[in-house]
This record gives structure tokens, C-alpha cells and sequence, in this order.
């Protein structure tokens, strides 16, 4: 049984889908670094990333959407106005950059899984998505650390609506951030293995 | 002639050092694509990267070592003094961090190429440089954009020796930061080559 079992696992591994593979391969070690299991492996490992890096620009469009829309409303007449402050300025400035390149390379990613069409060569692609996720991850921490030390600066005089908005814009650049950093690491992954391709 | 020549090709590959094979190799583009070609491509790049990596981590410790040294004697009495302002206390702990990191990595690179041996597993020393990398370079774009807006702002009012000295240890980070980043990149495609060894 088991000797029958081990001549026709090959076949078996060759027949189930990708998603299947290591839970029926986990009583053969030796079966681990053979070419066919290798191979299902790295499939699933890459549907696995390319999946997750379309979440993470997904998530990171949905915050910096939202600190977009926080900070263009922030004006409260007289000083509590965020055009009166450069580093406001310039955070919303970097939210709107954001919005528009996760949300284009959403909307990219979406076409492309529903037409199986590729829009970009892939290496082309993988470095637009290096560059790109790395770019703007630097420049949305950028945009925060200036925009955190005016607002700790304001609340030691007043803590009113304006600080409020303006402390939950820099919360959603945070969080925008942090999917990108992520984005990147996984497009960086991607760019080096196209290499070998 | 010319067929001697293609038939003895591969013995003069194989002799050769690593350096010179691609420019005898330009006259036959079918031997770009075998073997020995190949893995000679890689192991020069490989190599081009490891002494990349280990002059930009050089470069930036002494641009991060500049940017404490300027930070820490900016002491001119009254307001004018570093430690009354969070920003440049920031800016001042990131560079001694970053500092101590370059400064500790370059010190382990040097006595990998004098001693030839790894203190650390190749894998997990592709681990450290790349997060370490990438952590301190997000680290130091922080600290320079929130320093950057608070000298801006008194430069508005008083432009002397103290502005002046933090505007340079800024710049100095600045730099610090772009070579940290570069080297963030190198070290990310080596992480990824590492998993297929």
C-alpha cells in the first residue's frame, strides 16, 4: 500500500490543483525537493503574493482615500484652516498622489484579472510596482513625520475639531504607509525573480 | 578560422576569469544563453552587488556620523540650543541609530572579506541587512521631514549659525537616507536569490 502509494504520487500531485498539493504531501519528505512539488509550491507561493499585493493596494487606496477626504474638509474658519499650513499642504498633497496610484494600479489589476489581458510587459510591470509602492510608501512617511510634530505642536496650546481631523488624516497616511512597505517588499520579491524568468 | 574559434569557445570561457568573459563572448550572442556563460553573468553581478552594498552602508555611516556630530555641537545658548526642540532630538537619535547600524555592519563586512568567515548564516544575514536597511532608511526620511519643517519655519523669522547648523546636519541625513535606500534595493534582491540555493 504504501509502496504502491509513493510510485503514484507523482501523477497524483501532477492532477490535483495547486491549492491541494502540500497536505497531501506531508507524509513523503523525500517527495519535497522533487522538481513537480517544487514547482506547485512556488505556483502557490506567487498566486498567494499576487493576490496579497492587489489587497494591500486595495487597502492602502481605501486610507489614503480617507485622509484625503479628512483633510480637504478640515476648515474651521479663522487659524483652523489646513491651507494656512504648509505641512497639511503637503500631506494632502501626498494623500491625493497616493489615492490616484493604488487606485490606478487597482483598477489595473482588476482589468487584468477579468480580461486575462496583460495591460504592461511583465518585467515592465514589476518594476512600475517596485518603484512605484517604494516611492510613494517614502514619500507618505515624509508627509506624516512633518504633519505629527505641527499638530503635537498645536495641541499643547488647544485641543479642538481641527487638531481632531487633522490627527485622523495623519492615523490614515499611517495606515496607508504601512500596506505600501508591505506592497513593496512583496513587488520586490516579484522584480528579482522576473530576472530568471 | 572563424569555426576553430566557435569550437574552442568554451574551454577559453572556462579559463578565463570571471571578469573578461563577457567581452569575448560579444562576437558569438548564441553563447549568452548556456551554462558557463551564464552562471560566469551572475557571478560577477553577485559580485558587483556585495561591493556595492558594503560602499553605500560605508558612505552612509560617515554621511549619518557628520549628521550627529553637526547636530549634537549645535549648542549656541539661549533658544538657539538642539535640545529644546523634539525635532531635532529626533534627528539626532536616528543618526546615532543609524550611525551605530552602518557602523556595525560595515565593521562585519570588513572582517567577512579579511577573515573569510560568516558570523552569521548567509540567509538570515540577507534577513538583517535587507529589514535593517529598509527600517533605518524609513527612519531617517522621517526624522529629516519633520526636522526639514520645523527649520523652515524659523528661518522665516531669524536665519544665523544656528539654522544654518541644522540645516546641514538635515542634508547630511538626506544623503545618509539615499544611500540606505539604494543599498535597501541590493539587499532585497539578495534576499530573494537566497531562497532558491
Amino acid at each position: 500500500m504504501s509502496d504502491h502509494e509513493e510510485n503514484s504520487s507523482p501523477k497524483i500531485h501532477v492532477q490535483t490543483p495547486p491549492m491541494a498539493a502540500p497536505s497531501g504531501n506531508s507524509r513523503t519528505p523525500a517527495m519535497d525537493s522533487s522538481g513537480v512539488a517544487g514547482v506547485l509550491r512556488r505556483w502557490k507561493r506567487e498566486d498567494f503574493m499576487k493576490r496579497g499585493s492587489f489587497g494591500l493596494r486595495g487597502i492602502a487606496f481605501l486610507f489614503s482615500l480617507i485622509s484625503f477626504i479628512v483633510m480637504a474638509s478640515n476648515k474651521h474658519g479663522d487659524w483652523r484652516e489646513f491651507d494656512k499650513y504648509e505641512e497639511y499642504r503637503y500631506l494632502l498633497a501626498i494623500a491625493i498622489l497616493s489615492s490616484l496610484y493604488t487606485g490606478g494600479q487597482t483598477f489595473r489589476q482588476v482589468r487584468e484579472f477579468s480580461t486575462g489581458k496583460q495591460l504592461l510587459k511583465p518585467r515592465m510591470a514589476a518594476m512600475v510596482d517596485f518603484f512605484g509602492d517604494q516611492f510613494i510608501a517614502y514619500l507618505l512617511i515624509s508627509s506624516v513625520s512633518s504633519a505629527v510634530s505641527l499638530t503635537n505642536r498645536m495641541r499643547e496650546g488647544a485641543d479642538n475639531i481641527f487638531t481632531d481631523s487633522s490627527a485622523a488624516a495623519i492615523s490614515m497616511s499611517i495606515f496607508a504607509f504601512m500596506c505600501l512597505a508591505v506592497s513593496a517588499l512583496i513587488s520586490g520579491y516579484k522584480l528579482s525573480t522576473q530576472s530568471y524568468i
